[in-house]
């Protein structure tokens, strides 16, 4: 199946040979392949340059025999999206057509389109808060009233079993929509939007039917007792509804509202998922700053001053909608004062102030944070492991989710039965369902406020609580409790984010924190509230966890709604990606990587100036020529061995041996729309009516091109030609073959390349880099390391 | 001097020839020249298009004998910077050389540097805080004992005068400074900034020299009693700090302190001063974040992750350590509450609130403030094209700028004196220096908050003294001579920022709207605290006047302490932006048009896919060897009329007559370097030991290269040869002849190109593409027009 092919550096200049990194056994895919009338282009050689190779230059060869682990592969199913136009005759005539006017209209449907996903991203998340809200209610009154019941009584256990077969009921039904219907609804959605930005297609990852399974598998896992939030997968939520909206269609339910037709391209595609995931954070967390800045954080590259504007008023009126429509519901209309999900509540401004002496101790909470954010990732990363080898078949994922939520139910009943921290009820205004259990009348179980609740309102209370409302104990057993029962749940087949369980292990500890201070203290200092403790720790934790660090703090600034605290929050979410850095990646990253996604990250290794684009290329190269046979096309596009989706056109010097001169490129998906409308040459003669092919035509099609199976070519048609030229961009980026890798990288990147051209000095094709021989290389612990290709 | 050619576009195939802007009788002064041994390669033709150019699309030609505005000029004497590496073998060498270790080490550096960055420009903010603070109370004091002494006795006429020369001769000082030694500092430096982070080289912006003027400038101008602020100018003397850390060296002071020789080129360069911009922004007004957002919304064009967080970081430290200092200096040590130069004050949670009804009012303000920014942002172009055609010697400016301090402190007196609006002194408590002039005992006259104040203090008065403390005639007065005296006061050759004063005007109308509405309704609605208005009136003014959206928002909400107004203040500015954007640009944009800046934007036009590399490129291109004579690379760099600063080097094929193929690209400052080092080839073999040039020399020399009339070069040297192999850039990037407009436009912005080379089907240079070449087009009211190019 794999030929071992050796790729060799040579280079033009005998001084500057380089030696190599990828000269070692690579089992690579051969790309290469047979074709009537295609061109190879380019060399390939099988000269031995092992002896040139140290060990510590090959760590891949160093451990030849063991199985590659997951994250040392780069998987080849994932394909690349377009973010760079092609700029071909049609569409340069449609442009040249359109005046000022159209732009100014084009412009201004843009805005509209931002308006109308903040409209629907807020309207979703109002759903979502209310539905859980009134779910969760229910669940927790029913299982009050039994717990009520049965203290006196005895025989708790059937509450506890009322409690365990609830929860387990909610995240089936969860569990069941997400693992049958829609796999890719699972978890918080951020890495798979993270992967959509950075230019990676994932299959059916902006689908409405993804959306639905989305919001229904959030609601059941939430009101399931869980140990998960519901923000996480707003921002996926707001990415779908982006791209739904702006393409003025639903392939779904086979509607086309005719409209915004302009925008059916990867690149219009992209900007408005930015707004969209930026619209979810800020109805998530309110913060329609820190929606703008994730959006720009984890997402766009090229930073365009009139895309951030569209994307900001997206967030406004995503964080606007959720807010009017949730004063609505709460009898207060026109009072804004629920800006987002997740209300971190009001801090006073006298416990709001910090002293100089604190800083270090935010600083050691966040190297704390940063610790315990590596622990979680690194359980967390074996966990995937584990779920990927052996917990692949839905009905196991369904057990596995209501295992979680049994065992959620149970650890959070022992917990509140064992524990005999009673509090005075009168101290509580927060507190929706307190639960007296063992306590004394007019008192409740102190356990049962972090437990017996949504998170959200757990954080709440830990954040403003007054002091003495938690006792240490409580506080440090919950900690450790909630912390494995979230890396537990994190990557169960349920819609669920980590926001939220980060924020609640981390106002846990941070709270617990605060409470020892002055035990550890000789001086009697005037320690404030354990609250801001709390809020430090949450930062420390979520920073530690998802490593985000200029949108995480206007987040959470914005969240708090008290700039105050903007300083310290920084300093804790610094030091705790970096204390976490040194150990592991961020949770994303980590679980973009199990994927094996050939992600790109924002600057090529810094010691990958050894490599250029003659050793990283795809080499040889399938071209066309400008005026092609049918069946050449068709033969290239049916091997299904190389699936290839850009080729370099080229032109033959006529009755010349040497291979042809670039110019253009053409993807697949024209391809297959050309052979779909039979836009042959002979055919054009025959019949001179035929219909011109428009820009519409590839629009239609756009983005499910059909595959080349299902497109019949007789015959005869095969014999015919087709002609390139109008369709194929005239214009591809093309690099010299001497060209540096983080050259070659930035340009790649910054542009949102999926093929990018090498040519020698006479403009001839020699190679083509795509995305996955760049994101091949990665800076490993012994310099730079190269990724196995594999077909997973 | 101008030879009058005309360029004309041609097209390879006949179908798709288009019609040209650029056609038209364009003065440009012709690049060509001859030289031995040069290649002129490109085609020159004077066929008159004349016939095919209808009225509308040759705007340019409709007014032809009218003297060109200077907006309609595009000047030659900007420089580009380089933001792509010139990735020589020289660099690749070097990069190749370094391990893993020592790009950690230059990673930490970087942190180092920008941890430097953020304490220098704290501490600087510092001082000119407390100089300020200094100086203006001395004269605050002066002043208002005179007046209490003549208020009584009669004679108030000396009070004037004494006030009138006291402002004056502050702002002789000031004036002095900036018109005679660094007429760079003048302004708020932030147009110059802007320019810098978009690639143009402002000559001696980021000087010591500058710096020094600019903090003594900014600190007379305040004391003067000038209706400026001291944050606009924060934000250069931060990227002055930047520049000069980050180098390691001072040219002005003649130091080398051997250290940071790997950031002297110009693409780190920008990296730091991104970061001192917006540790300047920090410094200003408190806003680590909203100073990020800064440097990215008017910079960075490609967002780099590592980049953004050194930045935050930079800002981080300068606001913690401005507040650090000013807390010593307050004598409340560890309290840092003073977060930046100005502070809006705290606003009361109970007045923040706002409710639905209130947004179509902020988004009225909105509107207002975009009208009343266009007006301001208009009547100062005019202002300012007179004074550039009056007002340039520089003893003027300072006459101008001593009449503006005359007038102002007279006015301010005619208002106070005529204003019978009494206030009761009790109810204020952040008035400083209170007078009573004509008012009763224990009231003071409220005109004088106003006026007889610093802006700072002013503009927090009007945001939280409480409701009646202004009547509204006092408001609409001080409304109306604020306007024009602020108005009059940008751009006069004195150092001071226009962002307090917009914020001071803004809150002044902002409160008397507030004060107005229930007059205007006939309900009587529960009319919140005016100071809320006053606030929104502020940020709709100055987001009129200078349009930045984003950032602006996060700096106000970062500012004000609170979040809850976050949505209002977008609103509002977006509302602004929207409206003013509709008249005429921002402030900063005016004043980069008139001077004549090739900026370029984000985008190319809109409707420039008409216009290919071909008909937007310079041509013929003077070109070099790869071996070349050294007296021909002298000639080509002394020749005057060009004065090219990259050239392409090219590969002759043997005995053949077509023009070469390109094989890299030499930059003027590297040759200068070449020829100061003598590396010729004839001398290279006669004495063996000659020391191999390095990349070190190259950054010694850098960033003030030489001028080519220093180096001298016998005759017999002029016979020698240069290999240019090892020091030009083998990869430059290339566009082949029929790229689109906005597709160079941009691979030239996003990745900070300053010469962009284009090439036929055969890899034979046939043009150049520079910044000038882009700048050129932009969207007139008309369609797209085309700049002319002069050496102004």
């Amino acid at each position: 199946m794999a030929n071992i092919t050796k790729k060799v550096s040579w280079s033009g200049r005998g001084e500057e040979s380089t030696p190599l990194l990828n000269g070692s056994e690579e089992v690579k895919y051969n790309r290469q392949m047979s074709g009537g009338g295609v061109f190879h282009i380019g060399r390939l050689s099988t000269v031995d340059l092992d002896e040139d190779i140290t060990p510590e230059e090959d760590p891949v060869r160093s451990k030849p025999k063991e199985i590659p682990h997951n994250e040392k592969l780069l998987s080849l199913k994932y394909e690349s999206l377009d973010y760079d136009n092609s700029e071909n005759q049609l569409f340069l005539e449609e442009e040249r057509r359109m005046g000022h006017m159209s732009f100014r209209c084009l412009e201004i449907s843009r805005w509209v389109i931002c308006g109308l996903i903040g409209f629907l991203t807020g309207l979703i998340a109002c759903f979502i808060d209310i539905a859980v809200e009134k779910l969760a209610g229910v669940k927790y009154h029913v299982v009050k009233d039994n717990i009520e019941k049965f203290t006196e009584v005895g025989g708790l256990s059937v509450s506890l079993i009322l409690w365990a077969v609830l929860n387990s009921a909610f995240v089936m039904i969860g569990a069941v929509i997400v693992a049958f219907f829609e796999p890719v609804a699972a978890g918080s959605g951020i890495p798979q939007i993270k992967c959509y930005l950075n230019g990676v297609k994932v299959p059916r990852v902006v689908r409405l039917k993804t959306l639905v399974v989305k919001v229904g598998g959030v609601i059941c896992s939430v009101a399931g007792g869980l140990a998960v939030g519901k923000e996480g997968p707003m921002i996926h939520s707001g990415a779908v509804v982006a791209a739904g909206v702006s393409q003025g269609r639903s392939t779904s339910l086979k509607r086309d509202f005719k409209i915004f037709e302009y925008f059916r391209r990867d690149t219009e595609k992209r900007d408005f998922v930015s707004a969209g995931a930026a619209a979810g954070v800020s109805a998530a967390f309110g913060a329609p700053v820190g929606g703008v800045l994730f959006s720009l954080e984890e997402g766009a590259s090229f930073w365009n001053q009139m895309l951030t504007w569209r994307i900001f008023f997206a967030s406004m009126i995503s964080t606007f909608t959720l807010n009017f429509f949730l004063s609505i519901y709460h009898n207060k209309t026109g009072e804004l004062s629920n800006p987002g999900l997740i209300n971190f509540g009001r801090f006073d401004m006298d416990s709001v102030q910090y002293s100089l002496y604190e800083i270090p101790l935010f600083i050691i909470m966040g190297a704390i944070g940063g610790v315990l954010g590596a622990l979680f990732n690194v359980f967390n990363y074996w966990l995937t492991i584990f779920r990927i080898r052996y917990v692949h078949r839905p009905c196991l994922q369904v057990m596995e989710a209501m295992l979680v939520a049994a065992v959620t139910a149970t650890v959070s009943f022992a917990m509140i039965y064992f524990s005999n921290d009673c509090q005075p009820l009168e101290t509580v205004t927060s507190e929706d369902y307190p639960l007296q259990l063992f306590c004394a009348d007019g008192e409740y179980n102190a356990m049962a406020t972090a437990f017996f609740n949504t998170p959200e309102r757990s954080v709440r209370s830990l954040f403003h609580n007054p002091p003495g409302t938690y006792n240490p104990v409580t506080l440090g057993l919950f900690t450790l409790t909630y912390f494995f029962l979230a890396c537990w749940t994190y990557g169960l087949t349920v819609s669920a984010g980590v926001f939220i369980p980060s924020l609640l292990i981390g106002a846990a500890w941070g709270r617990l924190f605060g409470i020892l201070l002055p035990f550890m203290t000789t001086k009697k200092l005037g320690w404030a509230d354990p609250g801001k403790y709390a809020l430090m720790g949450a930062a420390a934790q979520l920073g530690g966890i998802v490593r985000m660090t200029l949108s995480l703090t206007v987040i959470l600034v914005e969240a708090t709604g008290n700039v105050t605290y903007g300083l310290p929050i920084m300093l804790v979410l610094l030091t705790a990606k970096i204390v976490g850095d040194y150990f592991i990646e961020g949770l994303y990253d980590v679980h973009i990587k199990l994927q094996s996604v050939p992600f790109l990250h924002w600057e090529a290794p810094a010691t990958s100036h050894w490599l250029t684009a003659r050793e990283v290329m795809s080499s040889p190269v399938t071209c066309f020529n400008r005026m092609e046979k049918v069946g050449t096309i068709v033969d290239v596009l049916s091997n299904t061995s190389t699936n290839h989706n850009g080729f370099p056109v080229i032109i033959q010097v006529a009755a010349s041996e040497e291979p042809g001169k670039l110019c253009g490129l053409i993807l697949r998906s024209q391809l297959i729309v050309l052979l779909k409308h039979k836009v042959f040459v002979e055919r054009a003669r025959s019949r001179l009516s035929q219909r011109k092919l428009q820009l519409k035509d590839f629009r239609d099609a756009y983005p499910r091109f059909p595959p080349i199976q299902s497109i019949h070519v007789s015959q005869d048609e095969r014999e015919c030609m087709m002609d390139l030229t109008e369709f194929m961009n005239p214009t591809p980026y093309t690099v010299p073959q001497e060209t540096s890798l983080p050259r070659v990288f930035k340009l790649f990147r910054a542009l949102g390349l999926r093929h990018l051209v090498v040519v020698d000095d006479e403009n001839r094709v020699v190679g083509l880099v795509t995305r996955k021989d760049l994101a091949r290389y990665h800076l490993g612990k012994h310099g730079l390391e190269e990724l196995h290709l594999a077909h997973t």
